[in-house]
């Protein structure tokens, strides 16, 4: 029948990186879902086993790899009837050609969600700021993403990264997200001050920073905008 | 070795009903735990699937049975390596036997470690209020372990149910727990006035109303006290 009701599609998150980083996912998809009773919500499975070794550690080549951990919890994810799933850490995305091909049920990449929902707003920005993780970073699939969907962008300084951007993940991560605001708010001075017209929180700690912040200019969230991509998948929008 | 570090041990938890109610435990948890590091979290699988039928209803024998729906989650989060699980829902204790019996991995009971955490209280309650839903009320599970522990306990009188339980629950449910605070307090006067000198909150909704509520006399949360039993499993404690 035409006005038959689809099921949702089962979702997992892969989640430990950290473990609190899992939690404001899974918020973030249930404030995103249009539902008005329990049973509409999105099924979600999710995997927050913290056991893993350090990510920006790997990616900088100072310690083992995550990838091991990470594929136990994708294919239990996939085994618990899950058809897609998304890693609710930006620098684990390091990894995330050899964990999707570990399974056979699509990654939903954080950084596609986000540079699609910054391309979506009703005015794109130009320059777009990017506060990230040193792994990150490094890693570059953000900054490639950017540039493939024309957009420019930047980075903060070493100076910036250490004294503002390292400073606010560490105070969240220690449970002070409130002292991690002003320094959140510099770095997005800073980035603004070159030439950012928006800036993308692209680490799952630096949204809790800026909370109550006041920004010199708008902020998109990755983690949400995840989110959001996760409940389109799921409702098939 | 006898310093040796001995790996925490993997806990499900069984949600859905309703997915918020997962959430908050997961957050109870992390909050619940002795952690410097991501890596000292508790390794937790959480299977949030909210296509469950009505709980209160299949109690109050108005509705199908959750039962099957229930025993799927228990099952997955067996084979994804879970040692115990719970159930992050009052009311679905109410099947706690035969979902025990669906798997080999024990249940932490919430009603368990509830009434535990009253018992360990530094003066502990003479008569506990019980503040849940029908469901939970009917199924009778709080007051059996209640009277058995020796605590004198007493629930709403029916308008009292009507008018200030179910409406804060309702609230709640529907996104407005600061408009649940009133009949929570409410809710507590009545059963300090006829005696109880603690209440029990025993319904995954209550906590949030609770939440800058002025109360009569203490309240303890079922969710919190669940949340720290899983910790003690976990850490072997």
């Amino acid at each position: 029948m035409s006005d038959e009701k689809i099921a949702p599609r089962r979702i997992g998150i892969l989640g430990g990186m950290g473990p609190a980083a899992a939690i404001d996912l899974q918020a973030k998809i249930l404030a995103a879902t249009p539902a008005g009773a329990d049973r509409e919500h999105l099924p979600v499975v999710v995997w927050n086993v913290p056991q893993v070794p350090d990510r920006v550690a790997a990616v900088l080549g100072a310690g083992p790899s995550p990838l091991p951990a990470m594929v136990e919890g994708a294919r239990a994810l996939e085994a618990a009837g899950c058809e897609a799933f998304a890693v609710a850490c930006n620098t684990a995305h390091f990894w995330a050609a050899e964990l999707a091909a570990s399974v056979r049920i699509p990654l939903v990449h954080i950084a596609d969600a986000a540079v699609e929902a910054l391309a979506s707003r009703p005015v794109p920005p130009l320059r777009v700021g990017l506060l990230a993780t040193r792994g990150t970073l490094a890693a570059a699939f953000y900054g490639d993403r950017l540039a493939r969907r024309g957009f420019e962008w930047l980075a903060p300084t070493e100076a910036e990264q250490r004294d503002l951007v390292d400073a606010a993940i560490a105070r969240v991560k220690a449970g002070d997200a409130a002292g991690a605001r002003a320094p959140l708010e510099a770095a997005v001075r800073a980035l603004a001050a070159r030439g950012a017209d928006a800036v993308l929180l692209a680490c799952t700690e630096l949204p809790l920073a800026a909370e109550g912040a006041a920004t010199a200019v708008p902020v998109l969230d990755a983690s949400r905008a995840l989110a959001e991509a996760l409940v389109d998948f799921s409702l098939a929008r």
